[in-house]
């Protein structure tokens, strides 16, 4: 792991997503630049002194240089944005798997190199936008793909926080200092914090692409160097239409990422908030609420549920769905075999490089004087 | 009554509206322009046969004529919206009050006149947007204008039905021929239909004007001649910034208008189909869910209840709360005393006209080619 | 009328639901034994000063002697329960068609004498037991009735309020007072006013009744004189088993009425407080939420419902459809024609005389030092 | 680990849940009576083979030789029913810590016997009424216990399943099998397999003790030898009255528990279903809905929350609050430290003899022909 030391988040939710299963162990770390701390992270976890390293050039090559039965095969890489590069990039070129967490980098250039790395490299990589782990986020997609909604209308896709609707960053709040200075962000805020969950859910779910957007951003807090809200105009590759929007001034929202997507015969809803239902509600006949483990699902969803119907689950399985997956995929390339379709799917690079994209476009029409509409490349 | 003959939709509506609280009877009605049916349609209602005319010229006339005591004192147009100028002038100049579904027109030109026509008359006029007839609306509004939220910074409001989703208006269905037929029904079709709604829900609520729109219409459906689907972005007079959408082929939606505002401190929620609850969310402290009926609302929403907490009121019962309040202006006026202003609350011809603003933008912007930004006017 | 003068709360909703179809019309009215106030009540009403009486015997015998084209057709007795029996047995004797409030009156005794005088008469009798009047309720009972869930095993009544959760007939609270003082609201407290409800309602669902009740009912109050609390076993006449409770001292409780059935196949879900959806749950296959007007309903459920789906209908509806029925059963009588069956569907007589049953058997039953299991008679 | 081999329900719930702190490492185990069976589960696991044990006895004996930081520390037992005795007391006698799945044991006898031993051994010991474990269950029992309701008057709390709603037991389903089986199961079916989480979180949740019951059990069945629904009247030492059901043939419902509590000043509703909200509705003023990581919770609550607000926390999350906080009192003890209070909460030896008590009662309640008041002894 690299970054994920005391104080730190997002790294914790990784370490336990990858404990989950019983699949990986953590055998490593660079939780920190300033190396006591990193020590001291790495005793919290019952790690050894010397596999807690200061510096993740370090880390790899020690790790590199120990017997292949001992050395780390998965690197997760979970520092701020603007260090997601470096140690992704010398992970790939050392001959580890990659977890990282998103957005992928800060810009387009990197996200360039690295999905070159990436194919180049043959190695597994896999970006956590966590919610596509959910079961009834697979069920949805597989839903679609099998035509029982018609062709795709009509998407709305929200995500409303309402953490940053104070200037949190000027008090020493370390999440909302990193997350509003460009210099470690990138060019977005909301947009590149949670915008680009919404982007990877929409098409995700939908198996169609964004082709054109028309954003207005703001930034409602004085001071704030980014958007902390933001509504964005969808067209889409098949001629549906949608709305897309993120906001971190959303006061009292607590996470509310939720998709809906109108077909001709029906349309489906999803909640993260209440993540065990897909609701479904036809043209012709009574809505339906499908749940986590009830019923005839898709063997997608299936075998992303751990337990049964009615035991709720949450963030931390969805995010474990791809920790697990991913060493089913090791698992199965150190063993010669082949895995299962339903566990190949996990967000990887071109997913990381496509959210790159979105912010890279919504920035440029959220900030113009003048609204035009956007197309986003494919780069 | 002009309209609102058998087969007929709305006009049922604002019977059962008028009559809930026994403030107003129905006395007279051009129900229909076939004369036979008028006649038929008066007696299904108990009409004696004289007060049942084959149009509404002559209704007029004939009640112009009547005693005092015994001639109609309001009259409700309830025909598709190309039929609403002409019975809605002659009312005015008739010296009738009048009760006008919305939209208001046709186009700007009429509804200018109708605005200067109701000014000059001096008579009472009233528009059913019926929405912010709900107990909860009040409350939501009267919450924003006393500042319970701060400053408002975000508007989502949102109207998704699924009527629309098949080309209905080439079976024989009567509503959806004329409200996608651009001579009957304006130069908006979901926009005019059910946009204006929300436009009227989110001015009404936030006690904010709608500054500038960019918006995005989409027909999905082949051969339809009017917008069936549509998505706006707001920027109010205060700053605050918005989506607005509307949209008839969202299938499986029934009649979801729904609207979250988000200001400083706090966001509120209401659904129309859950009307008796308002949900609260705070910055910094739990959700609230406030009902009807419940606890220490404000007087404006408090007078719009008939029964106690946990009786739902619906749709109907909104509706009840523009009749009743025009009745008690007029009866008010009749014996020459003061309304309480809380029942004073009902939509009037300003925003009437505004809603013919908002079309009119709407569309403008929503059918160029290239996307900019379009101010809405105060004409 | 009887009852319902000013200050009153029935009488109000009686009159709503009465003129909401537009087919039944105030025309005269005993609203209160003070002869200044009944006038004044009527006043408010419209109704002329001589069609204002100040009894019921003076009314009936005023109204007997006018012409057969200006006399009331019906009469609603809407007064505390120790006065439904004089003005309902003097109505019937009168040829008067009755509606008259719940429950039936003070005992079993009374109850008897108004089921045979009923008989005799073959005079229309409706109690408003009014939420058997919801579409969905009606729902609800013909998909039992046509054994879609399969055998009936398990049923859940519940009608939780908390507005006597402090001892408010202590104060000048006009309810309070009477609905708890046991001469004027018969043996039972909530048991009585709302436990009946959920008797009636489990019974009108499921097509059962209930064979053997065993009760705990508690007054938590101090100094109060009737149960206001009370939970009691059912075992149905098929065999099912089952929970009813009534409770008005669950703190925070609106008017939480809710009934859930289980079959052998799946189970219904109803809650008053969200009275226009009807979730059903499979034993093998995604759950459903059917919604007034959505779909394929029986047409017992489609004939209740006044306005489009989506357009919420509430407590008054629900109570209007009622009256309205009645009002087509009396059109239909004097005009010699039949009604259809659908409409025929309103709780009468024997729905007010097994309520008696019902308090009468579960005072007994939880009253008792020791619990034991009580027939209910079919007396 | 003793049971949980290959599949096995509940011991992949233990593991995960014992894992995803990473505050615990599985070690060894005894996982099935089959010798081979035991060694392949192990292997799945990555244990080595000589940690994997063909009975708990070889287990016992050959851990309690190895080294004191080799060996384990504390064991998990999760074996159906009939065979938590056995390893349980070995468990204590040879000085491992011990959590075990619920209900405790068969019946009385043995449950004393355990209780004597854990005292005595002086010895951590848990069982896994996981639905304690939630956050906002620890919220609802410190308002309660902060007599933030008032004086508690009454009790609802629901256990309804639909997964025994057919005769699964004379299919090959091996979970069906055995709880319906009183040689393995014990007394009851229902009662004991869920009638003793509503049991235990009524009185976890109150701070309240049941003190008498009378039950109505049945098996709707034909063939079942155990109840599979049951009703039980309850009455609390404080003298608060209430209901608790527990029922495995209601259909459609998969794992529906829910306590609602009410006090003389508001009351609480929980469903498991929907763990992260915490309903409080109140006397005088609006309903809130409390949150996970929401506001200013009671530290109890704060912390068994591992991730910001709005990220569901579900059943895995909850059954690790014990295991997480067994494991920081075994680490305390190991240390010679002090555990923080709010982590010393879990379910003990204690809560599992009372479950045997309610389970001992509630069937001879449920089983005469006459229903009588039954007494929970205090044994």
């Amino acid at each position: 792991m690299v970054g994920g030391g005391r104080g730190a988040f997002i790294g914790g939710v990784h370490r336990i997503a990858a404990a989950l299963d019983g699949q990986i162990e953590l055998v490593s770390g660079a939780f920190s630049s300033d190396p006591l701390r990193s020590l001291a992270s790495g005793e919290d976890l019952f790690l050894p002194a010397d596999r807690c390293y200061s510096d993740y050039q370090q880390m790899f090559k020690a790790e590199s240089s120990l017997p292949l039965d001992e050395r780390m095969d998965l690197v997760s890489v979970v520092t701020p944005n603007h260090l997601h590069f470096g140690p992704v990039m010398m992970a790939l070129e050392s001959g580890f798997h990659v977890v990282c967490d998103k957005p992928l980098c800060l810009n387009m250039d990197e996200a360039k190199q690295i999905r070159a790395k990436v194919k180049s490299s043959g190695l597994i990589f896999a970006i956590t936008h966590a919610y596509t782990g959910y079961p009834m986020v697979k069920q949805a997609r597989q839903m679609i793909l099998n035509k029982e909604l018609g062709v795709i209308r009509r998407i709305v896709v929200e995500y409303p926080q309402g953490w940053l609707s104070t200037a949190l960053e000027s008090t020493d709040h370390k999440q909302a200092s990193w997350r509003t200075d460009p210099s470690k962000s990138g060019a977005a805020g909301a947009m590149g914090d949670i915008g680009t969950h919404a982007e990877n859910l929409a098409e995700y779910v939908t198996g169609l692409t964004i082709k054109e957007i028309c954003a207005d951003l703001h930034t409602h807090i004085s001071g704030r160097k980014l958007d902390d809200d933001g509504s964005v105009l969808l067209r889409m590759n098949n001629g549906a239409r949608g709305v897309l929007y993120a906001s971190q001034i959303s006061a009292g929202e607590e996470n509310n990422l939720r998709i809906r997507v109108y077909g001709e015969k029906g349309s489906l809803d999803w909640s993260q908030m209440e993540p065990n239902s897909l609701i479904v509600r036809w043209l012709d006949k009574s809505m339906e609420v499908m749940r986590t483990g009830v019923g005839n699902l898709y063997p997608q969803a299936q075998v992303h549920t751990r337990i049964p119907a009615g035991h709720p689950e949450g963030y931390l399985e969805a995010f474990a769905n791809i920790y697990r997956n991913v060493a089913y995929c090791i698992q199965a390339r150190l063993e010669g075999e082949e895995v299962d379709s339903a566990y190949l799917d996990f967000p990887g690079v071109d997913e990381g490089v496509r959210g790159m994209e979105f912010i890279d476009t919504v920035v440029k029409s959220g900030k113009q004087d003048e609204v035009k509409w956007f197309k986003l490349g494919n780069q």
